[in-house]
């Protein structure tokens, strides 16, 4: 693990890491914001899992999470999207390929050589934070926007002892009925839709049942991505299983980080509560 | 004027927008984030200049202003730094041309067809907001970062009567005495180092003496280009002509937006609260 990059932020610090990763297949980055209270004592930490075409940066940048984070003692963490680099296979599309993970181990070539987010995030990247960071293990939430809105949810109910708490912005909540998950999954696992309910956080609620005592999740009425959304899925099966869900939607808010920035205190306190609990 | 993007952002507006600029001789972008409260009553407004290599998104993305801009009422313009496009003069460098303008008139060539920010700023851009906007004409303040920040301090001192309180965060505190003033007011202004003093921020105090009843500048101790910012000599400056100057140093900050947007919002309130005196 070589560090990249830090600045003092808040009192505490923003850094960029690289490790190598035997998932990936090559080197991946990820970025950290370290509370001051991290000096002291371990702190709950919450991994924030960024949407198409973001990277290790987009969160640290554009979410304006840190002054919260500093405040309430949070350890930020947030991965990459995507395996990165000349070797690993792209496309020209912005919504498949680097940048385009989906946070799922893919199955099909050319990309399962390298696209093994799912494991990379819960067992790597995971072991590496809890190895090398005055994190709390028992207090680690999970968070994220779109794709990785997705991706919080989907590992949140895929893994509910790595991950106590779970909130999103705009998440695909439907990810093998909406366009971009048909187009990635079928690339990425093939036709066997079954294949695909594991990754879909809908389905996923449908079949393991409530597991948190609240999810958040604030959703942009002005929403350019709207359609592929699908958040009244998400609300219809967790009525029917008895999950509490805070689902807000919100008038003129869009889908990008002026939207997320808005909000994320909200985010931040609601972790907090929940991992404190 | 042309509305190029908009976003809801903190119940307010982040807009970018074009206009066609006699001084620049070509199209120029500014941003604005409009608050909640200008739908009612006019607003004060909060010039923020950026630094070098920045434009009219950096500030707006990165550092964290509108939540408390959000609060307290307060319209933020953050102009882009230079002239731009095809035709205008540039050079491979990063600290001259295209990005770094320094908010002067230029009188060399091939420089001075464009490059003329300072009326751009003070005549056109001023008079455009004021015309389209919901700002209160009698409460605008100015504030930067690096080279901005030698902007809103000697753009201040100039037009006192425009700008009712300034701020400034790493600024250029004396231009015509550092390497990257001594470079570009070289070719943007010839050999004349009278003509530069009037583009110094240390000689427009000597010369104007105190005209602000305070003015709040950090400085981050970790900063990477701290020999060419010289606070010391606006601090000498300042207790010799009686300008108060509230100058705070920082220990481990450096000169990034992570120190921009760890003390964004005490300069917000410096701004309203002088503002509204």
């Amino acid at each position: 693990m070589n560090l990249l990059q830090k600045n003092y932020c808040f009192a505490g610090e923003q850094r960029t890491y690289e490790m190598s990763s035997v998932y990936l297949q090559g080197i991946a980055k990820f970025s950290v914001y370290i509370p001051p209270q991290a000096e002291k004592e371990k702190c709950p930490a919450i991994f924030f899992l960024a949407g198409l075409t973001s990277n290790e940066e987009t969160f640290a940048i554009k979410a304006h999470a840190q002054n919260m984070a500093s405040q309430l003692g949070l350890i930020l963490v947030m991965p990459d999207t995507s395996p990165r680099g000349e070797s690993v296979a792209d496309d020209e599309a912005w919504d498949i390929g680097q940048g385009a993970g989906f946070y799922i181990n893919t199955q099909q070539m050319p990309w399962k050589t390298h696209f093994q987010m799912e494991s990379y995030i819960v067992e790597e990247l995971y072991a590496q934070l809890i190895k090398n960071f005055p994190i709390d293990a028992r207090r680690i939430g999970i968070m994220g926007h779109s794709m990785g809105g997705h991706g919080a949810l989907t590992l949140a109910w895929k893994y509910p002892n790595l991950f106590r708490s779970v909130s999103a912005f705009a998440p695909i909540c439907a990810a093998s009925e909406c366009p971009w998950g048909e187009k990635v999954f079928s690339a990425y696992l093939g036709e066997d839709k079954d294949i695909w309910k594991n990754h879909d956080a809908v389905a996923l609620v449908e079949k393991q049942g409530a597991l948190f005592s609240d999810v958040l999740i604030d959703q942009g009425l002005a929403d350019q991505f709207y359609s592929q959304l699908q958040p009244e899925k998400l609300k219809a099966v967790c009525e029917k299983k008895g999950q509490p869900l805070t689902l807000r939607f919100h008038d003129h808010y869009d889908h990008g980080y002026y939207f997320v920035q808005s909000f994320i205190d909200d985010h931040l306190k609601f972790h907090f509560n929940h991992l404190n609990a």
